[in-house]
């Protein structure tokens, strides 16, 4: 991993997962030693969700999750790191359905109960034999690896291990969530892309925990921004083994169901925090809340059309309290915006107020919120009660470096 | 100005416009001495249109020139350097009037015969007294200035002077069209926006000249990004004097209508090019094509995505014939495509065909086209006849360091 980025946050106590049992072994997709394959296995009577890139050019694993997930039944679990797979015609969509094929004759399930995801180079279809081999031997690892084991093993540009926990009563019964992500830019397709798996031993029907993890996935993973570029490759999947004996639950009004998606959304929300901490080059996280907009949608817009802004980011990258191109964000959004009601604040210090720069205005506490790494930016537009917040990271030379440097 | 554009080109032998005189002045909107205020006059008869920026939150000025294009009839224009008045509540709008009203004085005209653009800081109001007596010792000045004068009075972190001329045959007469342009990013709002002026001598009626003004912005003007940002403040405006005397064209299908149509595209599209050539930290100029869409909007929409990709543009900067970021820009566009049907090219060299590499990919003759600063992407999707071309530049440290490095 390279250097470690200024935001990162220590790999939480992660407890195991009644009911899954970790693998990982070295495959060999680039030329390195480190563990690059890991297969999770679920008892039996797992069910399982998912959410997967928007991209129209998806990679061949992300077909195969979503064919997979109608079955909404899962036994195992194969990632690859150091090779995306996407955009590699037959070879790749045959490379990896023989690698599927594998780990359902060890698991003993069906292939339609094994799901797949691959990040790394792009266009260079997946070798098959070492594929095939490298999860045959991380089958014959099974219940070596921790989460944090499998954190480093789906790891590709990471500079750091991501994890999140949390736990519910349903009933009387204590479950536990679990989740593991991979991700530092939106995309970056030499070595990168968004993955995140989470695990909970809760007896959840796969259609409540569909339900579930998209609305989770819409405020936290679909709420972070680094440089708006959408992987091939995105992939979220939230396995449940039941294994915990609760009550099961199937609709969202059953007792525990809420506190249960809470905690599923507050997984969610970390790992999705994590993954913008170790956006490339980033040194400032920025959580960006817009207020009073016709509804949540248009607030969504506004808040993402700010989050994206590269002058917003590299302003925010120099700690200059730029509201001027705030401005242009809002503007640019295209929703309803009245340029003479709108709010503008930085931290807690209201700097623009309908239509102007406040009276009196006086910089100096807001360079210093600006002089920190935990940035905030609110935006009312005073038309409504939409409301949402997202968070993105500052634009460096060090996401220049890291993206366009190849000469260098 | 700051050091020019390693993609600048000279500025053009432009011939004056018949109908058209030129002052300009030092109002002195920041402590300068240099040019920043231009009127320019036109004959009693001038048509006008214009296309402004989609912005919610526009500047005054922007506000002012919808309103009066609906007469469709000019005799003066002021454009104000080093503030851009936008976001400047009801001081900044009086101010904008103020100028507006003491131009029509001046000229002895109504006021909405007068059309007015500012860009420099935002939230700055623009200085009433400033700003009328500028505009009046510009005034004085009447007839002094030539077009490139008044691109520097216009200019404000633009690195060079950008013009661009043409010529057509309105039956036996020959009318001119001169154009000129300012900005360097799409917008950066403590001191650009783009703003575009045409002036022909041709004999235009105003709902004509404004059908082929919004046609040709839509594949020119709105056809090129720098930075995916959009400014509160950007303004095109063609003002034809009539004063070469050619039989007055009013429908498309008038003869000479077609040539003109030309002649205008053609100014819009070379100074479009131009303020992608002085886009902020610009080393490298980019052509993206895209065919084989379902339609030329959908294409359009693809051009962009590819055209606006941090990661696309980053690996242009580094010489990367990176054809896996085009993929990902294509799958991010929202249009439809199909994977297994994509052809990528990078300038003459075909490098990936039906959603793979093509066999035997030889990286050296794109390495080599990558590694000048005329950059050609080409798509084709395989899907129906859509078309689009689009223009930007590389995303490179520059970009970040004239916009983010306020404390180096």
């Amino acid at each position: 991993m390279s250097t470690i980025s200024p935001l990162a946050r220590p790999f939480p106590a992660m407890p195991p997962v009644a009911g899954v049992r970790i693998g990982t072994a070295t495959a060999g997709y680039k030329a390195w030693t480190r563990a690059d394959v890991t297969l999770v296995e679920f008892a039996p009577g797992t069910t399982v969700a998912g959410v997967t890139t928007k991209s129209k050019c998806p990679s061949p694993e992300v077909d195969w999750c979503r064919a997979a997930l109608t079955g909404g039944s899962a036994r195992a679990l194969v990632v690859n790191a150091g090779n995306s797979n996407a955009f590699t015609g037959r070879s790749g969509r045959e490379a990896s359905q023989a690698q599927v094929d594998r780990a359902a004759a060890l698991v003993g399930c069906t292939s339609g109960e094994v799901f797949a995801a691959s990040t790394g180079v792009i266009g260079v279809p997946l070798p098959a034999d070492k594929a095939t081999a490298g999860v045959a031997a991380a089958y014959a690892a099974l219940g070596s690896a921790s989460f944090e084991d499998a954190t480093h093993a789906i790891g590709t540009t990471d500079t750091f291990a991501k994890g999140a926990t949390a736990t519910a009563f349903i009933g009387a019964t204590r479950v536990t969530v679990c989740g593991i992500v991979k991700g530092s830019g939106m995309i970056a397709p030499d070595m990168a892309t968004m993955l995140g798996f989470i695990f909970t031993d809760a007896s959840v029907a796969a259609p409540l925990l569909q339900t579930m993890l998209s609305a989770a996935t819409e405020q936290t993973f679909n709420a972070i921004t680094v440089d708006s570029d959408t992987s091939t490759s995105d992939t979220v999947l939230a396995f449940a083994t039941g294994a915990a004996g609760n009550s099961p639950i199937s609709a969202v009004d059953d007792p525990g169901a809420d506190g249960f998606a809470a905690a599923l959304t507050d997984v969610c929300r970390k790992l999705a925090q994590l993954v913008v901490r170790d956006g490339e080059g980033a040194t400032k996280f920025v959580t960006v809340t817009v207020e009073g907009a016709e509804d949540d949608r248009a607030a969504k817009v506004v808040a993402m059309s700010i989050a994206n802004s590269p002058l917003v980011k590299t302003a925010i990258a120099g700690g200059d309290a730029n509201w001027g191109r705030v401005v242009m964000a809002v503007g640019k959004a295209g929703e309803a915006a009245d340029r003479d009601r709108l709010d503008i604040s930085f931290g807690p210090t209201l700097v623009a107020t309908r239509g102007a720069v406040v009276d009196g205005y006086d910089e100096a506490p807001v360079a210093r919120h600006l002089s920190g790494t935990e940035i905030e930016i609110g935006v009312d537009l005073h038309l409504g009660h939409g409301r949402a917040r997202v968070w993105t990271c500052d634009l460096t030379h060090g996401y220049i470096s890291i993206n366009g440097d190849y000469r260098s």
